[in-house]
């Protein structure tokens, strides 16, 4: 085994510094030396959730950057010093008709998730990347395009590919009218990344200050969610609405946004939701949903990114302070995403 | 005016027989002699509600054949004695872009419907086809193509173009995989449009019984939803899962149907209903919702029933029986729609 420091859950707000072990290098494992590592929501619910003494040992943390440290023998893709980027999957069985699509993280046979999941050989939990060193197959791990900053690229590993999926699967080009709902970790990426792929794009908020950070994202325009007159007029004008909100909320004015033929997408809460069918049937309009994406998707993701300067907009903490940095993100004083720094734990 | 007779609510479930004015006809009026008008779940609906003290006159009735016996001066379309059919929406405004993207039955000033409607003229509330005749505005006539029963037409002027138009708007065709769910008026004539188009066709029923029929209305298979294994074996095999369920009812089985990038389309139930995100998530799935259709898509409707010989399977009884159709249909004792002969009320 190999140790490493990290920060591992001690309650549902907590976190405690600890020497972590990792697996020795399997023969396809690469050692990454973790630098960089995006907070995000699901850490919060994981957290949330956590009964220290019920629970397997919890480290959060599933989008972060490194450098390579190590190879198993039968690596060939990746070299010690290679930047790579890993994102909140770390395995899947391979060989099912959604791998086989590169849709690994609809594996029929579960995905193993970065943190919180199950190894496929040797059962343990696996522990996130709110340490120093993780271990992982290098056929999860993806080169860091150059002129990606690693700090701010952290975040697109999971809030990044979270919002590309759709963009991508719903055909979002130029010509294409998106809005985006809630402008936070998944919002303001998605506005960059639906700009970039030039479709005019909108973003839909409570907070109609938040005009002036739109615009400087990209976007054409600022609705606010609280004035029925602004929500009224755009009524049926959008191809795609992407519904980045994180809370359980009211889906039906984002539906009636929504275009003949539309979509919306909901990507920030992931509870049961209910809608009046009604509204889907007016306008023939369609509801989907989405997280993180699979190994196809993220890297070209990453290349789109690269190629388009686009990365998160980031606050950069030490991990000590990561305490810090979840209870800001609940209370959502983040703009946009918290990214910790981990060589403090050197 | 004119006059004609026709059954009227004069309670929740019970209809008199009465003499009901109909219009004088406009310019481009038609008047209609109904001979067969289809008794749909709407109708139960519209009863159910109905408050004779408080509502305006109600009589039912949106899916009807006849034949024309009357034109106002600017009707070109058509002649006295053409074979005609109605459907559920007899105007609407025309200039919309829903109006001018022939999906009049999304018209953003909403469309007039056959019965409970509002004039756009005169105000009056429309009064539907359980009636002698139907005054109407050409625009919303469709000729009715030689070769159709206009008894067993008269169920595709709603229940027809209900299922017609979700599987035009989600490319349904050879080599698609399509599963109708419920096995009732809607639903019998999806899986014959369905197999019509040459999808693979499956019926999704709560009684294994119906097998023999399904495979006599075309249907490749049927999978009984009441049985955990062969829905387990089903998971994620079909592109577009048709809902005609009329009741409330849990989507998770159903969504779990849908392949990767397929759709659910709720038909027959159109109330509010609850999904599971994560149900539409993994497979990247979508909800829709459909009912009635368009002009366009009515008229392409007819012509694909007529040149595959599709029509609805019914039991005709007389209109004075209409009481009875009704109690039946509430009782789901109908293979597979209920068309009243109006002849009677001669």
């Amino acid at each position: 085994m190999r140790t490493t420091m990290g920060w591992q859950a001690a309650g549902p707000t907590a976190l405690r510094r600890v020497s972590l072990e990792r697996r020795d290098l399997r023969p396809d494992d690469l050692a990454v030396q973790v630098d960089y590592c995006g907070v995000c929501h699901s850490d919060l619910h994981a957290l949330h959730a956590y009964d220290p003494r019920a629970d397997a040992p919890l480290v959060p943390g599933h989008e972060f950057t490194g450098v390579v440290t190590g190879t198993g023998p039968a690596v060939t893709r990746f070299s010690v010093g290679d930047r790579v980027a890993v994102g909140n999957i770390v395995d899947s069985c391979g060989v099912c008709a959604m791998c086989a699509a590169g849709q690994e993280n609809f594996c029929h046979a579960f995905p193993t998730l970065t943190y919180g999941g199950t190894d496929r050989q040797d059962g343990s939990t696996t522990l996130g990347g709110y340490a120093r060193e993780y271990v992982v197959r290098a056929t999860f791990a993806y080169p860091l395009p150059s002129g990606l900053d690693p700090a701010a690229a952290a975040p697109l590993m999971c809030a990044g590919v979270t919002v590309w999926e759709p963009l991508r699967s719903l055909g979002v080009g130029p010509g294409s009218r998106v809005a985006v709902a809630g402008l936070g970790g998944l919002g303001h990426l998605a506005v960059k990344m639906a700009v970039a792929l030039g479709a005019t794009t909108t973003v839909i908020s409570r907070t109609p200050d938040k005009r002036d950070d739109a615009r400087t994202l990209g976007a054409h325009d600022l609705i606010a969610s609280t004035d029925p007159q602004q929500m009224a007029a755009a009524r049926d004008t959008f191809d795609v609405v992407l519904d980045t909100i994180s809370a359980p909320h009211d889906l039906g004015p984002y539906l009636h946004l929504v275009a003949m033929d539309g979509t919306l997408s909901l990507l920030g809460y992931l509870g049961p939701v209910t809608v009046e069918a009604m509204d889907l049937l007016i306008g023939r309009k369609k509801l989907s949903s989405g997280g993180s994406g699979g190994r196809r998707g993220t890297a070209e993701m990453l290349q789109f990114c690269a190629d388009n300067s686009i990365a998160a907009d980031i606050e950069v903490l030490p991990s000590s302070q990561a305490d810090t940095a979840l209870d800001r993100l609940r209370r959502n004083d983040v703009r946009y995403r918290f990214v910790l720094d981990l060589s403090d734990l050197d």
